[in-house]
């Protein structure tokens, strides 16, 4: 294991983040607020930790590997957010280390779930540097990192498979330095053209603008304590879906419509399930909302379709209380908190192509049993899935459901309420903010056990990071060599 | 499709279910209860509709192929429920049909979930035919027909194949009759040891039979309202637990063991792990309830051990209400819901061999990611388990689940409480017998709406048929020859 050249990549990403809170000192100096010390101080402390970190192994070899790859990726998630974190204890807006650190691991992780109770009172830079976190972690640090780091002489595919969600990355271009670039380059138009959006449909600029970046990253932080509720244009409402319902689709398919290649993006299987899931789980609440409530055809339609692409996109923005709802589309809500975005996609939880892959083997092997010399395969968009890619695709789901049912079992010791229990542990496993009972849309994260908000972290960088690229950490076979 | 053999072969099992009615009318006769004339008439129902069925059909040819094989087996436990609930329905004891189904269908399944709020007042013979559908559901009444079919010419691998569960059947035999007949043999003569031992143990005779009968089957229908905490002794206790944990284990291996075989069968990884998960559970609720309660260490000991034994192997005995533990006690006890006994035992639910070939899959598949050149398969036994019956394994799980999941949220319709929705679907999915919330081991299920009671029974018989089964039948690829 090199392992300086992994505190020479860190020393480079703490830099970045440095230059990061710079950007939020800038929001913070136009609005003169009291928080621009704070910034300055955070800044400082980064690039001065980063930068020495650096010098003192810039002339290490640049040997970088799979082991390096995985060790970086779980490091910088956790360096990110203790470092991420001083902005608000140094300016006392979350005076609280565990809160902090809760909060920024939210951030990075774009999970969104979060200990603030009153969000409006936070300084302009503060709200800024929090949507940023997620802004940042949406396309994924690494994501990033694939564009900055080959600047240093370091690249290398382990990086992509380590990160890039999903089976079988469709692969945009083969170097990899362009394929982060490109990623990068459709990531920054979409966040741009959605606060271009959102400030002429009547938002204010900054709400604008973090909110964009909050979406983008599936994140689900808001500048305000309602949340997108905060806002009673439908206009709004749907220019927000729309780029929920973006970010979570694969950016290799906006690429190609970008490219203009709309055949190869409307023949993708993944698209269609996901759509077809959205436009599914949309109707059927919409009529139960319409059964169930005094709601009108258009606000069941509208209230049920943002929720839906809320919480299957991972983001977790909400316009209604689904609590409050009838049990059943609770419960298909929180059935949702299992599905997540496309492969290769901002967004987080098991990922449709996954869930797709598994239901369709389900499926075949009911065809399987009736002929039983048959060989019949899993196709995905035409071509046979390897059994490789089944098995691992079969060992992230009984990871999940496993870390899933041992989490909850462990987290009742802090909270007895099982629906609660299940709730802020699938949130944070699948990166999606609000959960049931006491942590759900109307409720923050701030009564949990510091014991608890500890967890809860730990899961939501399980899940940002695909589960494998941390739980090999554990795995003694890594070790070895 | 041949139709006529199917209906030859439900017209001689329904002679079969009408004699097993006259040994429950002999029992209504020893004790000269009010019963007697339910019984005569119900079997005589059940002998003059089978035996008009197989007279008229006796003389098809016996082609019997897979697809007639699967729908006898789906066939014949709700063609049993449906007969099975005469006695009920005749003698008043439970005059409701959709009750007395229920209790039939949970019966033959060997579910244990039960509509009965004052068990003692049932007569005698009520009481021993309520037992004796789990004794006859148990083992498989395919287990039964297997060796009672060949007699009528009618054998084969097919049914093997369809009923036993597991992936991949240790074969006692190369000849299916002589398997039935043998794994039959072991039944009863364990059946008769436990009777004979809880008799001595100083339970009325009656009684002894019954919960033999029920222990056996993994059954969990007690004669006691208060199941098995009615009786105070733990001595009572404990040959349970053995006799649970052994109807949990793989027949096969007990066959081995009164063979000699003991190399055999200490060796297999399946029954060591089961042996694991009982030894650990027991041993972490036993501490939980050492600090939550004022129970004493043999007690607290002997409770863990018995609801432990009893849940994993899908009894639903209850010496306790694990809802009065402490909240994390009570959700480990709910995720063994998950586990469900020895493949080729009578245990339902998903099967450790499953459980332990998924997890050694995820575990295997880090090394995978490790060493990506390597080709590491599963093993099993010591052997390398074929793709194909991982890929199985994998169907089966993410049908349970999915089954689960769609199934509670349907569910909460009728019952909006989560947990006891919850309960209710994976008891009766996992043929154990109690759930969580209001269907908790204290509780019965006669409160649930009746659109439940049919529900729920569709659940048991899935899940009893090991899914595969069941959904066969709505596969269209099945009907297309």
């Amino acid at each position: 294991m090199n392992f300086r050249i992994i505190l020479r990549i860190l020393g480079v990403l703490l830099l970045v983040e440095g230059v990061a809170m710079l950007l939020a000192l800038t929001v913070s100096v136009i609005y003169r607020e009291y928080d621009q010390l704070a910034f300055l101080i955070s800044a400082g402390i980064n690039m001065l930790v980063g930068g020495t970190i650096f010098l003192l192994n810039r002339k290490v070899k640049p040997d970088i590997g799979r082991h390096e790859g995985y060790l970086i990726v779980s490091l910088v998630w956790v360096v990110f957010s203790l470092f991420g974190s001083l902005p608000y204890i140094i300016s006392g807006a979350i005076p609280n280390f565990t809160n902090a650190f809760f909060e920024t691991m939210s951030g990075f992780t774009t999970t969104g779930a979060t200990i603030l109770t009153d969000i409006e009172a936070l300084p302009h830079g503060m709200l800024f540097w929090r949507s940023m976190t997620q802004w940042l972690g949406g396309m994924g640090i690494i994501v990033l990192s694939l564009a900055i780091l080959p600047i240093f002489g370091i690249g290398g595919m382990q990086l992509f498979i380590a990160e890039v969600p999903g089976p079988t990355p469709d692969r945009i271009s083969p170097r990899i330095r362009q394929t982060a670039k490109t990623l990068w380059g459709i990531y920054i138009i979409f966040t741009f053209t959605e606060a271009v959006l959102l400030w002429i449909a009547g938002m204010e600029l900054f709400d604008a603008i973090c909110h964009s970046f909050t979406t983008m990253a599936t994140g689900g932080f808001s500048t305000k304590q309602a949340s997108i509720a905060h806002w009673q244009s439908p206009v709004i409402h749907y220019i927000i879906i729309v780029f929920m319902f973006l970010a979570g689709t694969n950016f290799t398919l906006s690429y190609l419509a970008i490219k203009g290649k709309f055949n190869r993006v409307i023949k993708d299987e993944e698209l269609r399930y996901y759509a077809i899931f959205v436009i599914g789980f949309t109707l059927i609440i919409a009529t139960g909302l319409l059964i169930t409530t005094e709601m009108g055809t258009h606000s069941a339609f509208r209230n049920s379709l943002f929720q839906v692409v809320s919480i299957i996109t991972t983001t977790g923005y909400a316009t209604a209380d689904y609590l409050l709802w009838s049990p059943i589309l609770t419960v298909l809500i929180f059935s949702l908190f299992f599905f997540g975005g496309s492969a290769g996609s901002t967004g987080g939880g098991i990922k449709i192509m996954r869930i797709v892959l598994l239901l369709k083997n389900s499926y075949y092997e009911l065809r399987r049993i009736v002929h039983p010399h048959a060989i019949i395969p899993v196709k995905f968009n035409k071509h046979s899935v390897d059994t490789k890619i089944v098995t691992n695709v079969l060992a992230f789901f009984m990871f999940y459901f496993a870390i899933f049912a041992a989490s909850t079992v462990l987290y009742t010791l802090i909270e007895p309420d099982l629906p609660s229990a299940m709730g802020a542990v699938a949130t944070s496993l699948g990166n999606i903010g609000p959960g049931l009972g006491n942590v759900g849309p109307a409720e923050t994260f701030v009564h949990v056990h510091p014991a608890g908000k500890w967890f809860l972290s730990f899961l939501m960088l399980l899940g940002r990071l695909e589960l494998f690229t941390v739980l090999i950490l554990f795995s003694p076979s890594f070790w070895k060599e």
